[in-house]
C-alpha cells in the first residue's frame, strides 16, 4: 500500500496504464537553415495549436465552458510574440536548432515566473512548462497525443498529469488517476475533482512502483493506492465502492431539503462563490443562500479595478439569481497572499500579518467608496448582508461604517436608491474578534467566522509553510472555544453566526459547530449536500 | 513644537549646535600617478584607525568595554582586503581618484547589506557607512572630528549621528541631541540611553527649522521639541526637569526595595538579559531575578553553535551570579526575523507564522538536546526554571519534557548530576496557548506571558509592518483578556504567572497587571525601578 494524497473522491478498481515517462533529451546543434529550422518550429506550433483547439472543444463539453478557459490561454501562449518570437528569434541569432530555442526561451520564462511569490504567477510558469512540452513533443515527432489507452477500467498512472493530459483523457475508459506529484490544490486534482474522477496525488514513487496491467485498487478516500490486492481485498472494495456510489446517490436526494436538526432547529447550509456565475452551481446544489461573496475575485486578472457600474452587474446578478435568499458579500479581501498587478502592495515580512483586507480599504477610501456605492445601489434586488474582512476590534467596524454612511448620503443626493435593512456584519478571522465577540456583537448585525484565518493566527501557523502546517488543526481546543466564544457572545445580543471557512464542511467538525449552535454553514458547493446529510444526522 | 520619537528620556533645556550637512560633492577623475592616489588612501586609511582608536578608549571609559566594541569592528574594516583592498585596486585598475574608489567600493558593499532582510546585517550597511564618510573626511582634509563644540548647555542637532559622532560628544558640554532621522531602535538612540543623554530623532526637518544658537527645549519624555520657546515655557521646563532629576534619583533609592503593593503582596521584579554579562545591570538595578535569559543570544554572531560546555560555563555563570535568586532561561528562540548564519532555515512567506523557536527544536533534536544537556548541568548552582518558546499546545509541552527526560537518562548515566528541582514552564505569546492555559496549567510549572508576540498574533498584526504597526495595542481588551485568562487558569492551579514582554515595564500597563494577580514583572534593567515605584503604588 501506498499512502498519498486524497485529491479527488471515490475508489477505482482497475489495470495501470503506465504514463511512461518519455524524456526527450534535448541537445544543442549549430544549424546552417536558420529558415528551415525556423518552419520546423512553426510546423510544431501549428500542430500544438490544432491539438489544443480539440482539446479545448472537448474540455468544453466534458468539464464546461470555464474550465476549459486554461486551453484558450494556452493557445494564445502559442501566438505571444514574447514567447513563441522569442523562440524565432533565438534560432536565428545563436543559428540554434528549434528544439533547444524552445527550451531555452521556456526556461528563461520559467524561472521569472518560478521566482514570484504570487500563486497565479507559479500557475502560469506551470502553463508554460505544458505548452513548451508540447511543442517539443511535436517537433520530436511524437504528436500532441500522450495516452494511447485502449482498455476500459483503467487507472492512469503517471508522474503529473497537465491540464491537457487530463483533458484529454478517454472517460469511457479511465477510472481513476496517481500521480508522482502533486497536491489537492493542483491542477490535476481540480481537473480530477471537475470531472468526478477519483485520484491519489503525491505517492512520489509509484510510477516506479507499478508496471502496465498490474491491478490497482485507488482509494480516493483515504488517499491510498494498493498494489496488486488479494482477492478479498478487491471483493472489500468493490463492496465500499457500491456504498459511496449509492451513498453519492443519495447526497442528490438532499438539494431540495431544508437542513434542520433532528430536534427541529433550522439550519442555512449556503455556498462561496468566487465569480458571480458560480451562484448557478450553489443553486443546483440546493443552496438556502450564499455565504461568502468573495468579492476579490472581481479585482482579479484584470489590467485595472472594476468600475462602480461593473460591480454593481456582478452584484446585482448574484442578488436576483438568488431570489431573495439571502448573499453575504464580503468586501474586498485583497493583500496577505492575494495580490492585484494595478494595486501595489508594500514589500512586508510577514504579508498575512500585514496590510490587508479592511486595513487597506480604510487607507484607500476612494477604492473602498467604489464597492460600497455598488453594493448599495445593488441592494435592492435582494436579501443583501454585506461584511468587513480582517476586523481586529470595534473601531474598524466603526469606521467602516462610516464610509458607508458617506455613501448614502451621496447616493441620497444623486437620487439613487438602495435598501434600509441591509445586514452589516464582520468576519471573525482574527483571535481578538473571538474574543471580544461579546462586545462586537452589540454592534453588528452578524458574525461569519473565517476558520482558515483564525486558525493560522490562533495556532500562530501559516498553513501555507511546509514546515509547520502540521500544527494547523481546526479541532484544537482552542479553536473550538474561540468558535464558542463567537457564537455564545452573538446569541447574547440575538444576533445569528456563519461560517464560511473549509471547517464548516468538514464532516468530523460539523457535530460540534451544530451543538455549539452555529446558524449558518457555507461552504463550496460541492461540499453542500454532504453537509446536509451530516446536519440532518445530528440532535 | 516639532515632534519627533522619545529615544532617550529626559529635558534638555539649551542652546542648539547644528551639525551642517557637509555634503562633500565627490567627482570621479582619471588619475595618471595611480601609485600617489593609493598612498593618500593609504594615508586617509591610518589617520581614521587613529581617530578610531581614540574614539574606541573614550567610548570604553564612558560607555564600557561592550559598547566600545562597534568601534573594535569599525577598526577591522579599515583593515579588511575585501573593503579597503578592494578600493586600492579600484584606484589601480580605473586609474581613477581615490575619494571615487572609496565611494564606490562603499556603494557595492551597502547595497549588498541593505538587501538583507536580518537587521543585523542592515546595521552591518551602517557601520560600513560610517567607516567610508570618516576615510572621505579624512581625504578631503577635514579630519574625523565632526564636532567642534565650545559653549557648556549644547544641544546638538543633525541629519543623524553615527556611533562614531555620538561617542566624540564632549558630554561637559552636550545635555541632548535631536536629528532627523532614526528611531528607537537606531544606533544613536542605544548610544544616547547608554550616556543617559535626552534625545529625541526621526523630526526629518529639524535641521532645517533650526540654526546654531537658537534656544531649544528638548523634552525626550514626550518626544518633542520647543523652538525659541518663551521665558515662561523654559521656566515651565525647569521645574519639569528638576522633578524629572529628583524622580529619576527617587528611583534610585528603591534598589534595594523589595516590591510590594500596599495591601501587601510580593511582586517580583525582573530582569530580561541577552548576554551572561547583562546579568550585572540586572543586579545593580535591585533585581529579584532573571525573568528572560534569551539564550538565542549565545548562538548569535558567530560561526558554529555554541557547544555543551560553552553553554554550560554561560548558565552556570548566570545562576552563580544571582546567588540563589531565580534565574528563568529560555530555551533557544530563533526562526521568525532571527536566523544563524550556520542553520540554515527554509524561505517561508509569513516566517513569523512559521517554522520558528520549539517548532524548530523538536525538528532538530540533537540541536536541542545539546542545550537541553547544558542547562540540566548547569542547573546545581542556582535556582534555575526552564521556559519553551512558541508553545501552541499541550503536546508541545509534553513532547518537549520527553526530550528533557532523555536527557536526563543520559546523564545519569554519564554520571553527571542535574538538580530535581528545576520548574519547567511555557512562553504564552500564542492566542492558542492562552485560550487553554487552564488546561496547560495542570502540567507546566509557570507560564511567562510574552506580550511582544502574543499581541502580534491576538491582532494579526506585525509590529514591524509600518503600515499596520498602529494596530499593535497592549491595551486592547482582547489582549487585556488573554492576560486575565492566562493568570485566572494558572492560579486555579496554584502557578505562578510572569510576563516578560515590553508591556512589563510599561507605566499605564502595570495597574491593570497588578490587579490582574500578575506574579512576576521581567523587562530591561533600566526600566526595573520605574516599574518597582508605579508597583509600590498599587493597593
Amino acid at each position: 500500500m501506498k499512502k498519498g494524497i486524497a485529491a479527488s473522491k471515490g475508489y477505482a478498481i482497475g489495470k495501470v496504464f503506465l504514463q511512461e515517462h518519455e524524456e526527450i533529451v534535448i541537445t544543442e546543434a549549430k544549424v546552417t537553415d536558420v529558415i528551415k529550422e525556423q518552419k520546423e518550429l512553426r510546423k510544431a506550433l501549428d500542430a500544438s495549436k490544432e491539438q489544443l483547439e480539440k482539446i479545448k472543444e472537448k474540455a468544453a463539453i466534458e468539464m464546461g465552458a470555464k474550465k476549459a478557459e486554461v486551453f484558450e490561454a494556452h493557445i494564445t501562449l502559442l501566438d505571444d510574440p514574447e514567447f513563441t518570437g522569442a523562440m524565432k528569434l533565438e534560432i536565428e541569432t545563436k543559428s540554434i536548432n528549434a528544439m533547444k530555442a524552445v527550451d531555452s526561451v521556456t526556461n528563461g520564462f520559467v524561472a521569472i515566473f518560478d521566482s514570484m511569490e504570487d500563486a497565479y504567477m507559479k500557475e502560469r510558469a506551470a502553463d508554460i512548462k505544458d505548452v513548451s512540452k508540447r511543442i517539443i513533443s511535436n517537433l520530436a515527432g511524437n504528436g500532441g497525443s500522450a495516452f494511447a489507452i485502449t482498455e476500459v477500467n483503467t487507472v492512469v498512472v503517471a508522474n503529473d498529469l497537465t491540464p491537457s493530459d487530463t483533458a484529454q483523457l478517454d472517460r469511457t475508459k479511465v477510472i481513476g488517476f496517481v500521480t508522482n506529484v502533486g497536491g489537492r490544490t493542483s491542477h490535476a486534482a481540480i481537473m480530477a475533482r471537475t470531472l468526478e474522477i477519483p485520484a491519489v496525488l503525491g505517492l512520489s514513487d509509484i510510477t516506479t512502483s507499478v508496471k502496465t496491467g498490474d491491478t490497482v485498487i485507488l482509494d480516493g478516500i483515504e488517499g491510498h493506492v494498493l498494489i496488486n490486492p488479494s482477492e478479498e481485498v478487491i471483493a472489500e472494495y468493490h463492496e465500499r465502492n457500491r456504498k459511496f456510489i449509492a451513498e453519492q446517490e443519495g447526497l442528490k436526494k438532499l438539494i431540495d431539503v431544508k437542513t434542520a436538526t433532528k430536534s427541529g432547529k433550522r439550519i442555512e447550509v449556503c455556498g462561496n462563490i468566487g465569480k458571480p456565475e458560480d451562484v448557478l452551481t450553489v443553486l443546483a446544489n440546493g443552496g438556502d443562500g450564499i455565504g461568502l461573496f468573495r468579492s476579490e475575485f472581481l479585482y482579479m486578472d484584470r489590467e485595472s479595478a472594476p468600475t462602480e457600474d461593473e460591480q454593481y452587474e456582478s452584484y446585482k446578478f448574484v442578488l436576483e439569481k438568488m431570489e431573495g435568499k439571502q448573499v453575504v458579500i464580503r468586501t474586498l479581501d485583497i493583500g496577505g497572499d492575494k495580490t492585484l498587478p494595478y494595486l501595489p502592495l508594500p514589500q512586508e515580512m510577514n504579508p498575512f500579518l500585514g496590510y490587508r483586507a479592511i486595513r487597506l480599504c480604510l487607507d484607500k477610501k476612494d477604492i473602498f467608496k467604489v464597492q460600497l456605492r455598488a453594493l448599495l445601489r445593488a441592494s435592492v434586488f435582494g436579501n443583501l448582508c454585506v461584511m468587513f474582512p480582517m476586523i481586529s476590534g470595534l473601531q474598524e467596524f466603526i469606521q467602516a461604517k462610516e464610509v458607508v454612511e458617506e455613501c448614502k448620503k451621496e447616493l441620497k443626493s444623486e437620487g439613487q436608491s438602495f435598501a434600509e435593512d441591509i445586514q452589516w456584519g464582520i468576519m471573525v478571522e482574527i483571535p481578538s474578534a473571538a474574543v471580544c465577540a461579546d462586545e462586537l456583537a452589540k454592534h453588528v448585525d452578524f458574525f461569519s467566522i473565517g476558520t482558515n484565518d483564525l486558525i493560522q493566527y490562533t495556532l500562530a501557523a501559516d498553513r501555507m509553510s511546509e514546515k509547520v502546517s502540521y500544527l494547523y488543526n481546526p479541532m484544537h481546543p482552542a479553536v473550538l472555544r474561540l468558535i464558542k466564544m463567537t457564537i455564545d457572545g452573538a446569541h447574547k445580543q440575538g444576533k445569528w453566526v456563519g461560517m464560511c471557512g473549509e471547517m464548516a464542511g468538514d464532516d468530523i467538525a460539523i457535530p460540534t459547530l451544530v451543538e455549539y449552535g452555529l446558524d449558518e454553514f457555507s461552504m463550496s458547493a460541492t461540499s453542500m449536500l454532504n453537509a446536509k446529510r451530516v446536519i440532518l444526522e445530528q440532535e
